[in-house]
């Protein structure tokens, strides 16, 4: 059935609707909080929101798309949208509608709304992850969700924010995801003393990504190549002490601030301090940066 | 001498005055292209500025920064930025003067005009580069900005830019360089064809980061750790033939635009094409995790 068929699908084409204002509320934090909604924009991320829904329909737990709202000439440009998107409630809609719903000012033609994914803090933890990306005062919504991107590409196995962090719903954020919001849990308003408690219990060492740390990340991926690759113990070190941590063994991640940082505080739950070498003049790394350099040497030592 | 004390220094409040204008015209690119000037704002970039200024001039050779607008107070809360203006054209202007010069809201308390910093292609290939990032068609300023910042890290001998990407004096792109801009030589207007072909007459090699890539980086940077570290020939590489380009060579990578990466006849001109693993399920990296990646595996190859 296509969605020209549908009775509800008369043309939403007022941009001053109730509906319309409603949606577009989930733009500010307050409005999706109360709800537990928020908005997923454009092809690509509504593609991956309907990939999540799904699956969460055929656990049987509740779907994670509740309201679409497209354009027709979208509709028709990607109908692999329309066909996932059985069972939920969908509208077409004027690009002036599409526009004024969305965060962006051109939402490409298409808007989700989806209910929170955030999971428990225990749920992640007792799945056995072997890495994780923790945010801590995080406060730049595209940062927040650059690092997201490059956790799922590094196969992490989940995200935490701190309760001090952005919000990962906000729609800047969902954007600089590119979909993978919608790949791996994401925990968020988390604690990180708490975190640190539990990591700890598990055997989750914790490793503070930060320019003045003691260990040196190129080091610790020296050690572990060649661990992997046979050479013999630490001669392949140049005679130096081998490092006291193992990149193959299940980490947790600490970034802290864009401008500041780890707090102190957070810089003393961790169990090593690891700086990534800068080779140029460059002051410092951005967060991005940062994040996928140790991401990506924690996947390689683990996957290889 | 203290800027207060200075002649010129009456504090310029007037954000409708032709001198505002014209360096607010600067945002623009056809302004900048005109009269070969940028805008450097806030502290960090303003001083990276300066210190590449005063390097300039030790040389012999002209400055860089030609004038510099700030408020009294960025002065007194910075006076390493008024000590390192000497001989720099300076006026103290109020915060909405400041602001309406600046591309951003807020510019921090400080804006700089600077004569464009770009060199010949010729004087960077002569200089014997081991390590150049190559953006081809690259679009957003942030990312052409974020790429820079992350081969300065990486320790890059330069940053070249091709006739069709953004352009680097744009002031967002300036601001996500967080002043490596001034840090390492960029070329910018480029002709890739003609770059390639000098690249082979001086033995560079190139790879292009290409989501589709025969190549593994992480083969490449397993052999490259295998010789490092004395592993006996390919062994370590689980009796697979060693991959065909040595990491520690001198390298060009190339990097695509963002939404379709690198076009068929860029990718021709690359020696290898080389995918930057992805181990979770994201459907791709975004250019500056990409690019990081990469050039962060050349320097460790390079340098260990």
């Amino acid at each position: 059935m296509s969605f020209s068929e549908r009775p509800q699908a008369a043309i939403m084409s007022n941009p001053r609707a109730d509906r319309v204002r409603d949606v577009a509320r989930l733009a500010g934090r307050s409005a999706r909080s109360r709800q537990g909604l928020f908005l997923a924009e454009g092809p690509q991320s509504v593609r991956e929101a309907l990939v999540a829904h799904r699956e969460r329909l055929s656990r049987g737990e509740e779907g994670l798309v509740t309201e679409l709202y497209a354009s027709q000439a979208c509709l028709d440009r990607y109908p692999e949208l329309a066909a996932g998107a059985e069972g939920v409630r969908t509208r077409i809609a004027t690009d002036e509608v599409l526009a004024a719903m969305a965060d962006t000012v051109n939402p490409q033609g298409i808007v989700a709304v989806c209910r929170f994914l955030d999971r428990p803090l225990d749920e992640v933890l007792d799945a056995g992850p072997r890495l994780l990306a923790v945010l801590c005062q995080v406060r730049d919504p595209g940062n927040a969700g650059t690092v997201l991107r490059a956790a799922d590409a590094a196969g992490a196995d989940a995200v935490i924010y701190s309760g001090s962090s952005v919000d990962i719903y906000n729609p800047k954020a969902v954007r600089s995801t590119a979909g993978s919001l919608f790949h791996l849990p994401v925990v968020t308003g988390v604690d990180v003393a708490d975190l640190a408690a539990r990591c700890a219990e598990r055997g989750i060492g914790i490793l503070a990504a930060d320019g003045y740390g003691s260990l040196d990340l190129d080091e610790l991926q020296d050690a572990s190549a060649a661990r992997r690759l046979g050479a013999s113990g630490s001669a392949g070190l140049d005679g130096e002490q081998a490092p006291s941590y193992d990149l193959a063994s299940p980490t947790a991640w600490f970034f802290g601030n864009e401008a500041q940082g780890l707090a102190p505080e957070e810089l003393a739950l961790s169990d090593h301090r690891v700086a990534v070498p800068v080779y140029g003049s460059a002051e410092s790394l951005n967060l991005g940066t940062a994040a996928t350099v140790c991401l990506y040497a924690s996947a390689r030592a683990q996957r290889r």
